[in-house]
């Protein structure tokens, strides 16, 4: 049973879309009203946002795993949000809110997408509810490396929760399609939410796609670590498709192209996410597995 | 005759396309070299770059007017920047260089786009023979508000001068589409300037299709200041296309169309441009027009 929801909004502050849906719905609280359960709000990263920047000095959504929370030499702004929130959401491990929505947007083309960091039913069912009611939806799982405790996202201070990531977007902007597709797929979680509390979850597909994720690909690097090249215009925009042995992913600044060297198809996702120049990381890998709901 | 020519880069310092594209070619500068003239190449805003950020106090490129240069109150970053740029490329007025290829991009759905901030056969050359060359070029004029004395543009430190200015990209991220199209067009500059130099401009269409600045429109935005709404989806990514007199081109956040309230159509570019998000500015308006080579 879900009595406590959050849903958040600016984890990182570049990312406007969640901040100005949560100032919508704090202006009219009962959209995201149900009868079953209660919602709160939460801006994560206003100090970010101020500075119209993902973070100020730490990655507030790579804050959370139960060590650095434990952490008290991590002082950083974020390291210090984080401690915060868990205070505020948590603590991690026994949380006051039962159910958090993180809510993110992406450079990348990657649509409305659900993320998934545990497994369970309930996460299945909740897929096939939100795929039948928008078809457009894909679901992304992340639920095999990393135990709840070791997970660094802001949701997992809950025991159960999503993100929530749509793009493509600019970081800083608004889109309209992108603002439309949060809010819808936002009001979906807390629609079967609410008819999971009620015992009324409908009769839903037996399965549905999505995707798991496998690596993180780097961009082609110089000997000394400068970037020597870019993601190739066949793979740009290509989220959730087919990646084959051999195909060209990036080239290199003077036009070479540069091949996946591995030995199997893969799908793609965050394919030249703004974000993650930080690290020089390109996009990644996905495999697609079949999620089942009964 | 042009003589010296400067390719300037990084003027703001998270369109990473002119910066990478400036490293491609000190590495191999035969790469821009012509016969007839020099060039030379300027990192115009490495410490914006070095915070991944447009700028880092005042944009860069609206601290060029002869008015500003000679105000000494005016101690930003940028506009103690702009100052020494303008004695290494200038002084404007009386320059060393004698034109200036100035390299952008925009969040905005733009394609590769010429922009042009003065008057003459020249350009009207210029415009015709990059169409001819690269067909989905787009001519973009802003030469009737301003004269280039008070033209706040980095590239109006030399009497001659164009914009490459292309999208869509984010912020902070490499395009492999939007690199070769800045990189096209760049070259095609230079061999313009090439021809005309050597007076062989050769035969061109007698007039080309371009469009003219007309205004800037801004977000919808509450009695307080606030942002209001946000581009219509039926706006965004439509620049150089047709708007409508009673057409929506905003949705406020709670779901109603905003129209636009002009008597005769016009033209938009810079829609939903990120970097515009600062002063709230939306979109700019533009009328066609057509530019003659004889």
């Amino acid at each position: 049973m879900i009595k406590k929801l959050a849903i958040v909004g600016g984890t990182h502050g570049n990312e406007f879309t969640g901040i100005y849906l949560l100032k919508k719905w704090q202006q009219s609280p009962e959209l995201v009203a149900r009868d079953s359960f209660s919602t709160e709000m939460l801006f994560a990263n206003p100090a970010a946002h101020q500075q119209n920047k993902r973070y100020v000095e730490h990655d507030l959504n790579r804050c959370f795993s139960v060590a650095d929370l434990a952490d008290d030499s991590l002082g950083s702004i974020e390291q210090r949000r984080a401690k915060e929130i868990n205070a505020q959401l948590g603590p991690k491990g026994d949380p006051r809110v039962d159910f958090i929505i993180d809510l993110h947007t992406t450079t990348s083309n990657m649509g409305p997408t659900l993320l998934i960091t545990k497994k369970g039913k309930f996460y299945n069912q909740l897929a096939a509810y939100i795929k039948l009611h928008m078809p457009d939806a894909m679901i992304s799982c992340d639920e095999d490396h990393k135990s709840n405790e070791q997970h660094h996202f802001l949701s997992t201070v809950a025991l159960d929760s999503v993100m929530v990531e749509v793009g493509p977007v600019g970081q800083s902007v608004l889109r309209h399609d992108v603002f439309e597709q949060s809010e819808q797929m936002t009001q979906l979680i807390l629609d079967f939410v609410e008819l999971h509390n009620r015992d009324q979850v409908p009769q839903l597909p037996q399965t549905v796609e999505a995707y798991r994720y496998l690596d993180s690909i780097k961009l082609p690097l110089t000997s000394d670590g400068e970037r020597a090249g870019m993601v190739h215009r066949d793979v740009q925009n290509q989220d959730f498709k087919l990646i084959k042995p051999g195909q060209p992913i990036f080239v290199t600044f003077s036009g070479e192209e540069v091949c996946y060297q591995g030995d199997k198809p893969v799908y793609g996702s965050f394919i030249n996410e703004a974000a993650y120049y930080d690290n020089n990381l390109a996009m990644s890998f996905l495999e697609k597995i079949t999620l089942s709901t009964v």
